[in-house]
């Protein structure tokens, strides 16, 4: 199998270290830690769904996400995690993407694998990997489109991107977003741009659904847009059957569950705070501003694997090495925000390795 | 949305003839009615697992399917339905590909995406949709893969594939079989090409999973090869995590299940005896052979659209009007093999529609 040095491979690393991947704590991938209530009878009530094939259309799982963000039906793309959308965007937009780096390697695959020729721009390191506008306008005649996280992966700092779709929009560009980790921020609807969607084509954005609410194996993510062009084409592209019964049928329930949304908002809120105060207590290293669930830290004297594997050797611990991503090097590692009693052992173990 | 033919798509029928998907039986796609005992424990042991994301290689998934068809894991590629896998064949293989029709339209949709170029060979009807080796034959230099599905959608019937195979080898071409449907068949290991995989690189097989088991929202299928230049490019093309967690969960009990398996094929054999016995009662109709779990019919004097409309509305039946196969036309319908229960109901209701 290929290696798409992701996070999250904890079997694969149990093995290589001779562990049990139950006893193995992952900060390498960033899962929301709280669980929804009742989840056990909406898991059994899709099973009776399971039984026939799920709706080629996705009419009543596209009707619950567009109660859940105010977005017409018409305009949701629902898919197997953001992944799906990710790969069919890439065949369905101009042949010329830039990418703001470093970030999700997934983006720049899909695009290769579509033929794209990528333009890398840089998030500016200096000033918290923030957007360098000048840069963007310099280059924006050798793009179609513009690929932009936010919060960003691998830091965790939310942007405004107002100017930025301003920018956008008067050069008639299209301006790509991944807010798979925006439902973590506290001031979501200030910095979102979902609520633009249907007032500008030039927008489009994609979110996980299973991050935030706790069940990356459930498979549900969808894509955002009022781009009729580019709607068509998707679906032109777009494979049948993708989204499994369980995903569609725990739709029904997740996105009204307003108390798990606000107690997990919260918690990040407080958590967040937490880990930058205690991770600054650590030598050493410089740790990233966050608005969402991980942390970029900088290690000042170390390197990035060696740091994993004494975290995975001492403590269980499973961090993810950040050295692969363009524009980082091997000074890099992020970790994820867990529940607070993982964080402390996180901590424990950090101070432990690097000194306090 | 593209409407791309299928069957079962209950919730849209409901809806165009304002009836309740749930009074509507389903015989328009093909799906085993027998349930598998403890499903509801393996679906919550699913639930744990949800929270994490799922092997990325899959490693659990592919030996448990290893044990259960007796080839070597590395052979084996996983996909989201067999769907996933048909669609990154045709991105891996040469550029002409043959396909035997009338049969299941994602071949062609998903050939044409990726750019090949489809020569569009028949069985020959006359014969029970039998192979035409002549005329293979005669067209062997047009093309370097030859898609078969055995048995075949939208006929039943199952064929001995072995003069064709050697046919295949002689001159150095791929054979791909879509075997969804093999393990409905009484004698499964006479037919199955799944044996000969290991010993020879130019066959491809694709298995759906869920049908048999009865799970189609589930969603898991694999391909089958020993060629490592189409095992490494459909790697290549591969997208992350396509696969939830319940099926791989799933996967550790379902292969297991001696006693599922072996009533399913009982109640296949007494079942179809049944039903081709009841329907060649019926006036006007060819009732074509089958080994496997759905019955093509051929209707002499009225339209397949007239059919579907009228058990839809005096009956509550949902057939499939086969009349959008290449190499069919309006006077075809198919119908599933469900519960003999629902059977009964068919019957009832086609007498009463075309007369006994």
């Amino acid at each position: 199998m290929k290696d798409l040095g992701h996070g999250a491979n904890v079997n694969h690393i149990a093995k290589m270290y001779d562990k049990n991947p139950k006893d193995i704590i992952d900060f390498s991938s960033n899962i929301n830690p709280k669980v929804i209530q009742g989840l056990e009878k909406y898991i059994l009530e899709g099973l009776s769904e399971c039984r026939s094939y799920p709706d080629i259309n996705y009419t009543n799982l596209r009707n619950n996400i567009s109660k859940y963000i105010s977005v017409k039906s018409d305009f949701i793309i629902p898919g197997n995690g953001a992944t799906e959308i990710i790969y069919l965007l890439m065949k369905s937009i101009g042949k010329r993407l830039a990418i703001l780096n470093p970030t999700f390697s997934e983006y720049e695959r899909s695009a290769k694998l579509s033929g794209l020729e990528i333009i890398n721009l840089n998030l500016n390191e200096k000033k918290q990997f923030s957007i360098d506008l000048e840069d963007i306008k310099e280059n924006i005649e050798k793009f179609d489109s513009l690929f932009i996280c936010n919060p960003n992966n691998p830091n965790g700092k939310v942007k405004d991107l107002t100017e930025l779709l301003n920018l956008m929009i008067q050069n008639n560009k299209l301006l790509i977003v991944d807010e798979t980790f925006m439902e973590f921020v506290a001031e979501e609807e200030k910095y979102s741009l979902v609520k633009y969607v249907q007032r500008y084509e030039n927008i489009f954005i994609l979110k996980a659904v299973t991050k935030f609410f706790g069940m990356p194996g459930l498979r549900l993510g969808y894509g955002l847009t009022s781009n009729k062009e580019i709607i068509e084409k998707i679906h032109n592209y777009k494979e049948p059957w993708t989204i499994n019964s369980f995903a569609d049928t725990l739709s029904n329930h997740i996105f009204e569950d307003k108390n798990y949304i606000e107690d997990s908002k919260k918690y990040y809120i407080k958590e967040r705070s937490y880990m930058l105060q205690e991770l600054r207590n650590i030598q050493n290293i410089v740790v990233y501003d966050t608005d969402t669930n991980f942390i970029l830290i900088k290690l000042n004297d170390r390197r990035s694997y060696e740091i994993k594997v004494e975290l995975l050797t001492k403590g269980n611990i499973l961090i993810r090495d950040a050295s692969n991503f363009i524009g980082l090097d091997d000074s890099y590692i992020r970790v994820a925000i867990k529940s607070h009693e993982e964080n402390e052992i996180l901590i424990k173990h950090m101070k432990n390795v690097l000194g306090d």
